[in-house]
């Protein structure tokens, strides 16, 4: 039988975090062994956001790649495109814009919470609007069967189902209907205890040195109750706690929670044993990101063959596409 | 000084009729000397309105080529060309829906107006609200100079002046923002007094033979106040006068307008006269068509080497357009 396939993609807008690893490559990487893997840069998509300042797009590709690659995903096992080489996509796109009720597109949960949340963006755009319907062709485009999303997303897979439905009821059976694969995510703040994000600056980045890990670590947000080194410590409110339980050994995981609780481990000790941690964990990482940035060439002829191979999957539904809608 | 570039387009949803050579083909072949034009089948636009039943527009595109051959379009002269072959619009669409607001695509007149109208589809989609502005992509990816437009077409090159704008503004000067050629267009209603439409079965088409063109001529409202020969009647309000306005020499004008408000010409007699009148002007044109239809082949390399030298010039601007977005 074989392989389902997967597909999933991420908006090229600055460096990569350990945000982007827990949230998402963390998770591509183990089902490259599982499934027929599609992974792509959303370079359209960042521009829904960033149309005013594009300059981060192109920079962040090439860096995102290079980290994509460093962390383990594999060109043998998974395709790795960037989004704007396959024309095939905008085409699909607007010919789904034909079927695509408005209300469908309003009514999706993000377009309002975003618009409200960036307000240093005029989001009130065309665009930004048809984001979703635009994933949507990214992923129906493939034939994905499996979406990786977490669970704010669901709504967005939920909107190509209905549309990969409709597109069949109109012309014909030309789409599987995707589903949402659900991944849990492992809760990883920022160092100041918000969201991991490049914008509040409180991101330990993939490619940060160690002395910068260092720093950032101790710089992170403990037990607030906690004054004296000797008070027992809650790690369960504790965001260097939670970086524990995703990097550290099981067992000192289990003897930090308790030298915490007994208040026999200080916040500036267990915050120095974390960023050593973090250290050695991204220590192989950074040599592969090295190693590629040495040779960007082999980057870039990665990233070539990958959009080669999946522009033929993209040209081929897109015959099929215009056989089923007569044009 | 080289030409100035004019481009339109015109949506493949049926046979043509008297009102498209009035409408738009007439003025096209005018402008063929004195422009570089650009004319194109828009079966993406007729996707907007015919999504559910779109068989339809693949059987109007080789007719309508063929009668744009037949009524005097010349390859030649003009870059004939069909939209979804030159996948770059679906590219610039996308793109420039990222800068453009929402509420300039709800504000274009003929967007509510069109909703009300055709209230046999459904028209709340995404697509439709977008479609000025695959116009504006149609008009600006060939940086063309001139649109020619009828006066309720104005509001779309307005828009497309915005976004044109706008583009530059954000991106630096790429695109030419282009003017509305405005063009008066000759009165000429369906048989029965209303707009003439295919789907108002009023229409006297291309080719319809002589004996049609009779039937149909012969069923024309007149004068509805002339009731015998001899009453006096009034061309102003005669539909029939009005294609004589159009097709027959002024003198028969000048005549039948004396002839008919004296009450010494007959409805009948007078709708004989105009019928020989169109028969007449259509027999070389239908004699182009039956050669050209007898040599659709010609007709198809005619197509292609349009869409090559079209699909040119939307590379190159293309090219730009990722150069100034960075993307």
């Amino acid at each position: 039988m074989p392989k389902l396939r997967v597909l999933s993609g991420m908006r090229p807008t600055g460096k990569l975090h350990l945000g982007h690893l827990v949230g998402a490559l963390d998770n591509w990487k183990q089902l490259q062994d599982e499934y027929d893997c599609f992974f792509f840069a959303a370079d359209w998509h960042a521009l829904t956001t960033e149309y005013a300042a594009t300059e981060i797009i192109r920079e962040s590709i090439q860096d995102m790649m290079v980290d994509w690659l460093s962390v383990g995903l594999s060109p043998k096992k998974s395709v790795l495109f960037i989004q704007s080489r396959i024309k095939e996509h905008a085409e699909l796109h607007l010919l789904l814009s034909m079927i695509t009720p408005l209300p469908w597109l309003e009514r999706v949960p993000t377009y309002k919470e975003q618009q409200q949340e960036l307000t240093t963006r005029d989001l009130s755009t065309y665009g930004f609007l048809g984001y979703p319907l635009l994933q949507t062709a990214d992923i129906i485009i493939y034939k994905a069967d499996k979406v990786p999303v977490g669970i704010d997303q669901v709504p967005h897979v939920e909107l190509s189902r209905e549309i990969a439905r409709r597109f069949n009821f109109y012309y014909g059976p030309v789409f599987p209907v995707p589903d949402p694969l659900l991944t849990e995510i492992p809760k990883l703040l920022g160092i100041d205890g918000r969201k991991m994000s490049k914008s509040y600056d409180n991101a330990i980045f993939i490619s940060d040195p160690p002395e910068e890990v260092r720093r950032k670590t101790s710089a992170m947000f403990t037990d607030p109750n906690r004054i004296k080194r000797t008070d027992p410590g809650n790690p369960d409110i504790c965001n260097v706690f939670s970086f524990h339980k995703v990097y550290s050994h099981p067992e000192t995981v289990d003897r930090v929670n308790r030298e915490c609780r007994q208040g026999t481990i200080g916040c500036v000790e267990d915050k120095k044993q974390l960023a050593e941690t973090l250290v050695a964990y991204l220590a192989p990482i950074q040599e592969e990101r090295a190693r590629y940035t040495r040779n960007l060439k082999r980057v870039e002829e990665i990233l070539e063959d990958g959009c080669e191979r999946a522009r033929r999957v993209a040209a081929q539904t897109m015959e099929e596409v215009r056989a089923a809608m007569k044009i």
